[in-house]
């Protein structure tokens, strides 16, 4: 029997209760695990809809009944931020509690620690619903993938942002109409920052680095942008290339570095990935014995978010742990993000008139920076025409300083839009 | 460490045995699974292009080395097929060794008596390799998805057939013409009875059925059929409908019953099944709490195998059990076949004359069956034209029954073609 307290009782939180009350003795019967849900704590002690919690459960304000008491086994913690979770971590692993969190800001920004400070004190510390919600990609990449070396992976790990673009792409809205849309809707938070402008993907991206390459990503150095300054004409053009645009977490083995980033990238519409819409997630990964693989499902939302914190929890209770494959630390280093290197989409809004390509594409060899496919069509509106170009592969810092330099051109009228294409391609 | 037996050095063999020996220090390292080969047992001792086995490993033609050495303490059966597999099996286990196979035909037809046997000498049978190659859809199931009531499941899970369909579909090739390049590029073995007729596909539903719904279903009640009867004209039919056809597994609970079958299938062109192309596995599975959620990746292969088969061995190492999972036994019935249902896609070849549609939507409906879409164009070749109707839901029985009375109509001109709809919506 495991003894489990329960911090948080939100969205996700009153869906565990409900799993761990009344699923219980099908749980066990199914898996052998035997949950038992002891304390529940949160600030607010009003009852929930749809869950009856019965008097053998303690429901209360106080958080030493969750961390402190010695009867307590496991503790979730869903309350998420930084602080006061991250004390609440300390706490309950310092009193040898396995710990079960959703909470993807606090293991991307302190999750080295915490998982030392865990296996010192001999318990787990586990995170499934941590990086795709119901999607188990965290044990995928730990236990299944554990006879491969990870060559690279790519994620859509943000519903907020995949809702709002594939309406954008699907029924040619304006990013804001989307946005308005998917707050209507559900999909979207009142403030929903972190997801759009691509927080929540860069810390979910934080993790999957250490689970898939053993890296130790320090957040601040990660390079990451978001989709608030999309427009539908790149969208259109991408298409017209053949990709569509997805918010994609990227991480890539170069020799003994690893590079990642999170942005808005163009992919091909064949890909699987591309077929991902709306609020669902899906991560590719490519393995050098599994070849390409992917995992697509419901990302957010209360019940596939318990799903995977309830997988957790019969984890522990049977005794399976994630081995060392959590805290295992490799050398590769981390590729500085002035040396990232990917195909690029650039947009110019150039002045129609003779030789002005010629211009463009000087400055770019200059650069080291190769034109794949040019495609310019349209009548000049003011005077202006767009012109979109498709590189080969170059580095940031050659296409910043291309770019800075063409900037400078008489010819060019508004800022130069760039952004990366990722192929995708297996081998 | 665990020390590990290898029967069979074919192509999956060889490779689990690369990665054994040559990756033995990663794994260690990433893991903490110290895994040793000790014993490599085929009846071709020759050596293997590409392994190069080191005195430590006994290379041996002797089974014993195997079942009975009391320092063996997991066993890989890599031979497939029933005997002697079944044999080996029986003896390792009776010995309180681990088996570790990817012998989908012996756990399809004898999985019940082996995972009982292995339960009661406390000792592991785990099979990841079994159903979809190095896609992770066992543990996926039994672990990750165990707080879940899986409500249904769709698989593409026979890479040549998938091939081939494939083939058929994107060049316009006959089923013989892509069998063939099939055969050319070893995505066919030189026998594809198995892959082509659906036995595989149907082995591998029933290890589906065991772990998503503790469902025994005796292989012999299965409903299964394969795809060389199909031809071009219904895949342009079907594309025409808004569909595209795949070789797929299917399990749906209905009530206190599960309804299980693997044939062809109509699937709509939006769902992520329908991507899923050539060579390429992907399991859809549909669970109360995750909703919607695939697996995707290669499903054979040599060296995707052996990274599922050593995952198994990790997971022995660690100390990491299926539980319950895999020998919980439900009480749901089996639907039988005849009381099956789904919508249908039905060809009817008649007489270019008034009222034959007529005579034909009479018969569906004295039968119960309602038509949801009527497809009838081109011009009448010897006086005969085509009719495609696609049905509502309707059970087999009764859409048996209507053809053989529309087979007797003097209107009717050729065999009507049969083939199931699965629109594969969630929820």
């Amino acid at each position: 029997m495991l003894n489990v307290a329960l911090i948080g009782l939100g969205t996700v939180g009153k869906e565990v209760a409900r799993l761990l009350l009344y699923e219980r003795e099908s749980i066990l019967e199914r898996t052998g695990a035997d949950l038992r849900l002891k304390v529940v704590v949160d600030k607010d002690l009003a009852p929930r809809e749809g869950l009856r919690l019965p008097s053998e459960v303690r429901f209360t304000d106080d958080i030493a009944a969750a961390l402190d008491d010695p009867s307590i086994q496991t503790v979730v913690e869903l309350i998420g931020g930084i602080e006061p979770a991250k004390s609440f971590h300390r706490r309950a692993i310092e009193n040898k509690k396995h710990v079960v969190t959703a909470n993807k800001a606090l293991l991307a920004e302190q999750g080295g620690d915490l998982l030392k400070l865990a296996a010192s004190r001999g318990v787990q510390l586990r995170f499934e619903a941590g990086v795709a919600g119901g999607v188990p990609i965290i044990k995928s990449f730990t236990e299944s993938l554990a006879a491969n070396r990870i060559e690279r992976l790519y994620g859509i790990i943000n519903g907020t942002a995949n809702y709002i673009l594939t309406q954008m792409t699907q029924k040619g809205l304006s990013f804001d109409e989307a946005l308005k849309e998917a707050k209507r809707l559900g999909f979207a938070e009142a403030d929903p920052t972190f997801d759009i402008e691509g927080t929540d993907t860069a810390h979910k991206l934080t993790l999957l680095c250490r689970i898939a390459f053993g890296v130790e990503m320090p957040f601040q150095q990660l390079s990451y942008e978001g989709i608030s300054k999309l427009s539908l004409i790149d969208l259109r053009y991408a298409a017209e290339l053949g990709y569509t645009i997805k918010l994609l977490a990227v991480a890539i083995r170069r020799g003994d570095a690893i590079e990642a980033r999170a942005h808005p990238a163009l992919i091909p519409y064949a890909h699987p990935l591309a077929s991902v819409s709306n609020e669902f997630n899906a991560v590719t990964v490519v393995g050098d014995r599994v070849g390409e693989m992917m995992f697509y499902g419901r990302g957010a939302g209360g019940r596939p978010t318990a799903s995977a914190v309830v997988a957790d929890l019969i984890d522990i209770a049977l005794g399976r742990s994630y081995g060392k494959a959590v805290s295992f630390s490799s050398n590769l280093r981390i590729v500085p993000r002035d040396e990232s290197v990917s195909k690029w989409y650039l947009r110019f809004s150039v002045e129609d008139r003779p030789g002005v390509l010629g211009q463009i594409a000087t400055v770019l060899g200059k650069n080291r920076i190769s034109i794949e496919a040019c495609l310019q069509k349209g009548n000049p509106v003011d005077g202006a025409v767009p012109v979109v170009m498709q590189t080969f592969e170059a580095c940031e810092r050659d296409v910043r300083q291309a770019i800075e330099e063409i900037a400078r051109l008489a010819t060019i009228r508004e800022e130069t839009r760039r952004l990366r294409v990722e192929p995708l391609t297996s081998e």
